[in-house]
């Protein structure tokens, strides 16, 4: 399969744990590093709540807008895990059990103990691809652009070895940081003139706290490392001059 | 004010540093917590990257649908920080000078300090308010529904007690957690019977691994105390019946 050179992606949280700020959302993070570096960029995250409508008139937008989208969360045994009937709905696909998630299912459990609450996890939009859980058992699922994962950190990261093959990058995003000992108000005049002379790296700016001092990470980022190492060089002649101190982070 | 019964809001994450899975953000569970327990829903969380455009867009979408907005990020002295220019544009009013703001600014700062990359810190929208920031000085800013805060967490954290007045929650989102040690497939249907008799309280199910052990969390969520009480013994009328052990979490 040939390379786009620009692919981009939207992910879609799905949980009322998030809108209600109990639960720390980590997997936007996990996922957003490992689209990096196979080189698919995140356009755009949402966070909506488990409400079929929302749900399917979300994705029916951003599965139109983006190469790809990858959901997370509601693909449970409980009454609140509605996300693959609602993709099932997005779709105009039948809802139905995934006959080889059965078997993984079955043979999962001991005997007996694959009842009703997890027979749950089965049933997904006709037609789907099973998303394979070295963790828990019960797989993932997608359709067409469209990949559905769980909500929890750990088994999410466990289950994206298995999509690789299945997801066609575009060239990796590469980047560099420059951590400096100054504040932002200090190079800001500098930066901008060198983010104007150099367009095809977009340079970002982040202050940070460490160690009880003030810092500012510069953050470059390319699908070309030439121009990064030509920005970065016009960035430390500046700090050099202005004899800012480069600090480890 | 008279309070409504149902208050909502959104909150808007501007950053490519989000985007790319570099920063891990965490204002948004910071916002949502303070916001339920001022009476305040969240309804929709969206990451979008530093162009103006998007964020235009984004913004004149969430703030016709919320009776708040919330931004965070973009508000600093860099190139890369155009939410004020660009909430400017999305309410169609002059990007310009902030007198309050500036005089703020110039205390702060010793003399000479107050320079050019400082001095974009207050440019606003014309007629913005003030958000006033005791921790490092440069101000946040409010235009009608919509407050824009910055992306650094423990900034926007100490600016968020100036803002208890100017938001008018409902009644306040009330929960209890219910934490058990068992697995979700196995009160699946009970839970779920018990969440069609009582539709006022929202019941979530979050599974945990916690010391080494599964869990699941049930979380109960109203505004009404007694429907949660009711609920809650419904609950633990079951897990008493089942010999299912509470866990504290």
């Amino acid at each position: 399969m040939s390379k786009k050179t620009k692919v981009n992606a939207a992910i879609l949280i799905i949980g009322n744990e998030i809108l209600s700020g109990r639960t720390q959302d980590t997997n936007t993070s996990t996922l957003a590093t490992w689209l990096n570096s196979i080189g698919v960029k995140v356009n755009e995250v949402r966070v909506i709540p488990d409400v079929e409508k929302t749900i399917i008139d979300t994705l029916n937008i951003l599965r139109k807008e983006n190469d790809y989208v990858f959901t997370t969360g509601g693909i449970g045994p409980t009454h609140d895990d509605i996300t693959a009937e609602s993709v099932s709905k997005a779709f105009g696909l039948k809802y139905e059990i995934h006959k080889e998630g059965y078997k993984i299912l079955e043979a999962y459990y001991k005997p007996g103990e694959f009842n009703e609450g997890r027979q749950k996890m089965i049933w997904m939009p006709q037609d789907a691809e099973l998303i394979l859980n070295p963790t828990s058992g019960a797989p993932g699922f997608s359709i067409e652009n469209v990949f559905c994962l769980p909500g929890v950190p750990s088994i999410l990261k466990s289950m994206l070895g298995g999509l690789k093959n299945k997801i066609v990058g575009g060239e990796p995003i590469l980047s560099q940081t420059i951590s400096l000992r100054t504040v932002e108000s200090e190079i800001a005049s500098t930066i901008t003139e060198i983010q104007n002379k150099n367009k095809d790296v977009e340079i970002g700016s982040y202050p940070f706290f460490h160690a009880g001092k003030l810092g500012v990470s510069i953050v470059l980022r390319s699908e070309d490392q030439s121009k990064i190492n030509d920005c970065s060089s016009e960035i430390k002649d500046f700090i050099k001059r202005k004899k800012i101190e480069i600090v480890d982070r």
